[in-house]
């Protein structure tokens, strides 16, 4: 049997060699996901971000719980911003939700980092297409929004959690003020520590409600204790209520419209990128060398390319 | 006057308006990058990364004192990875930099990332231009090198810095196991906290030598205490020193081809976004319907949109 058709049989193992293939950029990963893609559309993503530190895999081990409790199959993609370098994924939090490994309803995966810059929103998308084809009912996307891909990402789910915690520094708080605007739902976590006031009070003066046509969304602050489970009930009550919200006021295609246009242009990206390294000719390596000798510009250089991959159409 | 040709006189507002119109993807900015690259090449770049709250911003105005005591004129591209939303950069931290505001040879500039992946390093890039053009003698690119375009670029400088500090929080400076193999000198900052031992202990021992042909580069561990300007002439000593090193083995030049190449890639991806967004006929909108209805998938989607680029040549 072949990936595709062992992963929409809900295979966990043929999903995960998949996705791996995916984070590679084989070609058979290619062919298994266009074979997936009309199997998908049918599961809810939930983008989980926030600064280092602040509970976010916890949070999302609760979620799981909490999922699992109602009888909701889990994926998770937990994408590990810097980890480029290693090759490997960071695994000491994820080493939590491991307790979960044996229930077959949860499946949670690392997603590293690496190669060229849509390449980790390409592997994102892909993973959770995986996910979705394999039958889980809600996948969990889950990054330190820190860097543009991958706020992108966590920006291209149904419903986008922030996760904050009071005593995460007041440069991470205010940093928080940019990616605030892109949350539907914000989660102050260790809601037992000194400080949780304030921030709340922060963080509510900071919320704007989402206009979508005639109707409002305001973010609403839900406090948890993830380390012992607290609030985690409330923050699945809150993204069940805000899908409902978006399919009430009939905007949940034109949310996934934004997460098709995203995905349409990393492909266009990686189709591009397959076309450069494969011209003949070595033209990359001679502009290259006229860019260092002050040849030519890096505009010009560009323009070349393109002309030529035109050229060899 | 126009603006390369001021730029090139050392014009600090004209600078300043350069990088702007590059921000904003002006065709007025793409026209005088042209002029100003020739001119370019005579800076040294240093990137300076490190998780928030470590001292990033502090450790540069300590740097930018040290250089100016040497009559070194200095230009900082500080990135702010999260105000994409908001459209302003975080201002907190720059608020002491501007003590320099007054001195002829600092140029400070804070990027704002914004719309599609490539554009923050396209922009960054063309900000390292415009410093270089306008005779800066050390340009620093400051970023939380969490995301994966923030990296790249960080890592496109010829000598990367890493700044890590005690108590930061075990998650980050797990994270930075991954960022630490790409820095070419790792930072202490605030040396005077409890844990300082500990941490240059573990750095120390997850640090490896670059090998770079026969010779070898083992970053050194600097302590700092930015608040007081503790050890900043340490840092700019090694730096020097790295700078002497890639010279000495003939190995500054490969290192700048590295970041002519990433401009180079982010430049075509930049054309073709151009070229795809002037698509006659709605191309796109018709394969965002097609995908959402599951008529297509990404990848034909994709090779449609490259081929009628072919076409329409």
């Amino acid at each position: 049997m072949n990936l595709a058709a062992a992963v929409i049989k809900g295979d966990a193992r043929a999903a995960a060699r998949l996705i791996t293939l995916i984070e590679d950029e084989a070609p058979e990963a290619l062919d298994a996901l266009e074979e997936l893609y009309p199997r998908t559309g049918r599961a809810y993503i939930i983008g989980v971000t926030g600064a280092p530190g602040v509970g976010k895999s916890t949070l999302t081990d609760c979620l799981i719980d909490v999922f699992r409790k109602q009888n909701k199959s889990v994926g998770v993609i937990a994408i590990d911003p810097t980890s480029a370098l290693t090759g490997g994924a960071l695994l000491g939090d994820r080493i939590r939700m491991q307790r979960h490994a044996a229930d077959l309803g949860v499946f949670i995966r690392s997603l590293a980092t690496r190669g060229w810059t849509g390449g980790l929103a390409k592997a994102a998308l892909g993973a959770v297409h995986v996910l979705d084809a394999m039958g889980q009912d809600f996948i969990i996307v889950e990054t330190v929004g820190s860097g543009q891909v991958e706020l992108d990402i966590v920006k291209a789910a149904d419903t986008t959690i922030l996760v904050m915690a009071p005593g995460a520094g007041d440069e991470i708080q205010m940093m928080k003020a940019g990616i605030i605007e892109s949350a539907d739902i914000v989660v102050l976590n260790k809601a037992d520590l000194l400080g949780t006031k304030r921030l709340e009070a922060d963080i509510s003066a900071a919320l704007r409600p989402t206009e979508i046509g005639d109707n409002q969304w305001l973010p609403p602050v839900v406090l948890t204790e993830s380390v012992n489970g607290k609030g985690a009930k409330e923050v699945v009550a809150a993204v069940i209520k805000h899908w409902h919200f978006l399919k009430y006021i009939n905007a949940l295609k034109q949310r996934r419209r934004e997460r098709i246009k995203l995905e349409l242009s990393v492909n266009i990206e990686s189709y591009l990128k397959e076309l450069v390294n494969n011209l003949e000719g070595n033209l990359l390596d001679k502009l290259v060398n006229d860019l260092q000798s002050g040849k030519t510009t890096p505009r010009r250089a560009a323009r070349q390319v393109l002309s030529r991959l035109r050229k060899e159409a």
